[in-house]
């Protein structure tokens, strides 16, 4: 590369809350300069941006469990790429690492927060998916919060996506009957066909009450919810006793103009003295190691898959993004800006 | 008593399955002559009849934590009273008894679920009260499904009711901050002035949430639901990290005649890691004993108040069932049939 000439990082920074789905005009995308480490910082040429649906709920205003991104901002996201300069004793140049990097092309870092990762192993995009906040946030969500265990029913919606898929073949792995839901045929082919999953439902087509009796006729022992809404309300009707509900996520509430669809069927919890616990899966971070573990150890022996869906260029992101809300993708939604 | 008339037994069944509150015509007045007990049996003069929230839930069809009640048969009820005559081993006339003996005047019985109880220690309907299901209730759901730890804010819907009253004062006895949640300013009066209870907020008469968020400033660590719909919701707003809701009852929500209020703001239990349990009070039957010790304990020690509602004639049933609803009573709603 050529350090005479000024790097151009290109970014894209938050210009006004949205209303519903993000509309371009909630952005700005920049140009400036790169600006060269100072003493402790390094700087990553990012290769791979995370888009997730968490990333709607930071563009809102108010208390959550992170604060929000601040209008004028560059978007915050996970990432992945390479050191390309380092003032930090624990980073080198050539260095694969991840961290939350924003959804730009060149990422100054103080390093906190940056993990070094060996793509000799597994390509570097995984390590945003499978191995990265996703496959966390599955690994924790199905074993430690749902207390998944052998023989149990496991009912995940979304479940064609980057943590969807994930839990399922935790749950397949740990000896669970697993039922997925998603929408439409060919991600539930995806679902059964390549991910060995027991049985999978096409929200859009089926009768999802029917489907859910037919494919758990004990019941649901531990509903992975990703989604809200609806497909929740349904799944609360077919629990067992001392069923376990994992609050993921809620992706068809996260662009609603109004009040947010609270379950009507939360008097199951009641009927079948179950539970229903939120999750954040940056509480695991002490443990994510654990997982990594197991969960490579797994992907070596290819009983875990990882398939990343992959959008090419920077200046799609606002696209891209609503991919995720449209249900475009199967696998994890990556953002590729560079090689 | 005059053995060789025959006694009458008047009772009510249920007529036709409600819609909405409960009307005149969805029960039968009967009046029977009485039985006399078999080999096996006890015959039981009630003299109180406990009225609970649950009964509307038990008059619906459908699948639930208990068999709905058959139209045609007595309505379920628990009950007190006293042996009248005897054919059973365990039972002597003159033994004072509860059980779940239905909404008359006599019953009889094989004996199972039937305890003996001293009133000597305290006035025979404490025990369908702060010492019977509703105590054991606010005992389990407020220290085992709640986990309610000294410095916890304890908020309690429902608070000048038979569970909510108890489940507010033991929180205290274990060192909680305590906020009631009632309607009127005479039960806040009560709940403060004589439970010992550290705020009420009358939901008819304050802002909900301002009230909320005064009375709790550092926020609720554990909310007991026994009303469900928008005081659910307000208090979803305003869990700290990791706190416990536990869903005891919905009583807002028994007579809809359109679908459950669902609680909108569910997702709070995301942001703050926390959980949302549903409680059925029989699942604790083996560990009554230990409940009914510590909370006699308290009774004798002046520590734990018990409140009655008491009203007379079982003719009066329907219309007494109804305040319930209305929030009429303060303390345990008791329909007394006998002296």
């Amino acid at each position: 590369m050529n350090t005479t000439a000024p790097r151009i990082n290109r970014c894209f920074k938050l210009a006004a809350r949205p209303v519903g789905l993000p509309k371009r005009s909630d952005w700005h995308y920049e140009q400036h300069p790169v600006a060269e480490p100072a003493e402790g910082q390094i700087l990553v040429q990012v290769s791979h941006i995370s888009l997730d649906p968490a990333m709607r709920g930071w563009m809102n205003e108010g208390k959550s469990y992170i604060e929000p991104v601040a209008i004028g901002d560059v978007m915050r996201a996970g990432a992945a790429g390479h050191v390309i300069a380092s003032r930090h004793p624990r980073f080198a140049v050539g260095d694969a690492v991840v961290g939350v990097f924003g959804v730009q092309e060149y990422a100054l870092s103080d390093g906190k927060g940056v993990n070094k990762v060996d793509t000799q192993l597994v390509p570097l995009p995984v390590y945003i998916g499978t191995l990265g906040m996703p496959g966390m946030t599955a690994y924790f969500g199905l074993l430690d919060v749902g207390q998944a265990r052998e023989g149990d029913t496991v009912v995940i919606s979304g479940a064609a996506g980057a943590v969807g898929s994930v839990a399922g073949q935790i749950a397949k792995l740990k000896g669970c009957r697993v039922v997925g839901i998603a929408g439409g045929a060919d991600k539930c082919r995806y679902l059964v066909d390549e991910l060995g999953f027991d049985a999978a439902i096409d929200y859009k087509a089926d009768d999802l009450r029917k489907a859910l009796r037919q494919h758990c006729p004990k019941g649901i022992d531990v509903y992975f919810d990703n989604v809200g809404g609806e497909i929740l309300d349904q799944c609360l009707a077919q629990l067992t006793r001392g069923a376990r509900v994992v609050i993921c996520g809620a992706i068809s509430q996260y662009n609603n103009t109004t009040a947010v669809k609270g379950p009507s069927n939360y008097l199951s919890l009641l009927v079948n003295r179950a539970s229903m616990t939120g999750m954040v899966v940056f509480d695991y971070a002490p443990r994510y190691g654990e997982a990594m573990r197991e969960m490579a150890g797994w992907m070596a022996a290819g009983k875990l898959k990882s398939r990343e869906y992959i959008v090419n260029g920077l200046d799609t992101f606002p696209e891209a993004l609503l991919k995720l809300f449209a249900g475009e993708n199967t696998g994890k939604l990556v953002l590729q800006v560079a090689d």
